[in-house]
């Protein structure tokens, strides 16, 4: 290759340290990617790729239970009734599969990113000698000073009392916090917010949902708090693939919504 | 649940095998999600979504070789650098992951989808009485037909001779197939495709890249053709969250495809 | 700037007969910018960099109509519905709009780039020695032949017996022709074509839709038939971007296909 | 149409003042389509979607050169990049669309919207009593808490010392204020936050960039802040179309960022 200036300056203007090529050759983080194949799961070369370095079996194994965890929330889910949408629209598996991961923004893929910074807030005030009990109302109002009222990673719309995702989470949270692969502060860290939300709701219990449970995982396992956003987009992207393929095998041709025979209603403004 | 015809139908509209929800309750194919939790690999998730029924753990561990091999292939890929790009423009990573996904398009990610479409279609032919050199070659006359000269899942513009992706992988079908987990005739095909290029080549030997290598594992996995590009872009969903997450910690703002040094040739043609 | 091998090859990689940019200057297609604000009208604008040269007042003014006619037809296209449920998941416009715009594939916004190659190929045939008859007729087989019985461009699932807005465009190239500064010819094409789509029906007559009415459009304009599909979805935008915004206004999160609830009607299969 | 209580909960789910259809029947805002098609300019028609009414034509003349302003800023614009890599791999213009207009994020698209917030809050000042300077003042100390230092709309990594478009711009604002069309508050907000921005930068005139220019023509016409990032993308759209259609005939497949000759320079890190 050249080593001109220009072509040193091009170089390192796509600088990485994730994949090393040339011809014949391509390691990730150092590793030949014909060691990786047939002896990393996917979950390590998730994390490999993501975070640097190879985990633990049993690192990896927490790590996958948040994957699993998150693939899917049914066609009544904006991401996934628009990748079904987009799978009549004549477009290609990528561009369905596109469609939905793009809207798992703020408000339902952020959820878990910004819970996540509240966990990794709450820790640094525990860190900085706070009690727990005060570093969770503490960091429970600054969170609530920049991101308003509803606390991400809590409570459902839909799944009353429960969401059955989170409690099972939080268990293999626990059990791998006592075989000593996760220290557990971040599963007390989940738990004492959710208690406080509830103490603070007049003493009614609220539940923890996925983003909460899955928060805690990551946090447990060191990933910053927008990795939460993106492995569960990973996750999803599983969900967006099933829906967008069985809408393929069910057919139809630019499905809308809903029937075709409901429409919408107008509501005539006194603009006009 | 309303059980009017107008309720029903809204209901039917939307109509899935993957999921089957009430509060509290969320199953897959059948299974609740706290059995899956834990119990299943992410692999097998996948599987369990896309396909509809649960893998055998070797049958997820072929599957989950082609999962892990096609995680990447660096910057120099146009999803990969759109994703960095995006990653510099104030997106969030979902949409920074879609923006990547979106680019593996017929000329990228349809290639695996292409070469099952081959593959598939020889192993009809042979199952129609032909051998299989004859249906190798009238396979290939008939792909091309459709999709012209150049065959998807063989050679490489850059990994010249061999692609390290391909030979590992089928080295991990052959010992699957030797395991009886799966039949090898799909290997059998890749492999007399890829020796009849050769022949076609004037005897100039051609590798086979890595769209024909995974191509053959969910062909002997029993995917449909289409979703050897869906799992590929799964697959290649991780290179473009590590990329994206890469180039936010790299920083910069609007990130162009080069140096802001360099400016875009202008080519005035006759046409003002 | 450098003029090293490496940077002139990294310049040619990027050349373009679009823009010519320098510090202080900025000039399309020849045209400096501030020539062209408040001079030219945005479809001329629009003319000028797709097609790159200043189109004449009387073909913008026919160009413009079949902008005009396409930005919407409501919340029950797919597109549009995408784009409202987008609205309430936390993202930017510019990402409301490329879920909507991203759905406008060979079904939807590639309709009126099929039916632009139709009527370019009746042209052609016409060329050769066809009479208009029999063009349109070999040509209907030919293009059948590659995308099935349902003709893009004609009929309407919704708009029966007429869709308001092809007679309308019709009329108004009829009227550019009769003033010179369109031939016409297509829209000979396009009405031969839509009576011989009823003769071959058993004598029903099937109407112009709007991809039928705006091929004519570009295709009388000298549009390439993919600029068909492009030009429309730059029309669609509008209507994406206007419901996006409209459902920003009346808020909601995570806006289901359906009110909530409502669920999915869950199909087991044997699969399980 | 079906009149029971869930018909009519679901059409209300989809309710829009935009659009009212019925077979054969498109009115937008009250007008029939076919009164639009070949009366309003295409301008009127996407001010008529957006903010509901029509405007008069020295309105949509002012509104138009914002629309033309906007159109392109050639491939180092990370929008432009992506969108003509996305042209060479195999997608249709739907999605290269997309993928550009994508990334019209906070960091470039969001420009215009943080600006418009910019001006609207000094305009809201003035209105409580504050003298212009003191408002500019005191609203660009707001602004700053929660954008950070750097003011959207002025300045211009490239252009230096002045961005053609803006001077323009401005003029052309002034001529519509003089007319009456418009009150040109805004226009003196923006010429005195740049004069501010100059003097706290120790005397040091600062330009007035596009995006600081259009969010003034956006404001004087009553365009609230977020339009001022559609808007822009629809303008912005324009650009992506032509480059992503000039890109498709100069071919190429899976273009990169830069020739394949040159690699990404690989840094390895220490934690692997």
């Amino acid at each position: 290759m050249n080593n001109s200036k220009d072509a040193d300056d091009i170089s390192h203007w796509w600088r990485t340290s994730i994949i090393d090529m040339a011809p014949g050759k391509i390691e990730f983080r150092g590793h030949p990617i014909q060691d990786l194949i047939g002896n990393v799961s996917f979950p390590q070369m998730i994390w490999l790729m993501v975070k640097g370095n190879l985990p633990s079996e049993s690192e990896a194994k927490l790590f996958e239970c948040a994957l699993v965890a998150g693939v899917d929330h049914g066609p009544q889910a904006p991401s996934i009734a628009a990748a079904r949408m987009a799978a009549t629209c004549g477009l290609g598996l990528n561009n369905v599969m596109a469609t939905g991961v793009n809207m798992l923004g703020d408000v339902h893929g952020g959820a878990g990113e910004q819970c996540a910074e509240l966990y990794i807030d709450i820790a640094a005030r525990i860190d900085s000698g706070e009690s727990l009990i005060d570093a969770v109302r503490s960091g429970l109002d600054a969170w609530r000073a920049e991101y308003g009222k509803i606390v991400s990673g809590f409570g459902h719309r839909f799944h009353k009392p429960v969401d059955p995702r989170a409690p099972r989470l939080m268990a293999l949270v626990r059990e791998t916090a006592e075989a000593g692969t996760v220290s557990g502060r971040f599963a007390d860290i989940g738990e004492a917010v959710q208690e406080e939300l509830g103490v603070q709701r007049g003493n009614r219990p609220i539940a923890m949902n996925i983003d909460g449970a899955t928060a805690v995982i990551f946090c447990e396992l060191g990933f910053p708090a927008p990795l939460s956003r993106g492995l569960f987009c990973l996750s999803r992207s599983v969900g967006v693939l099933a829906h967008g393929w069985e809408q393929m095998q069910q057919g139809g041709r630019n499905k809308g919504p809903m029937p075709p025979r409901f429409l919408p209603k107008y509501e005539a403004t006194q603009e006009q």
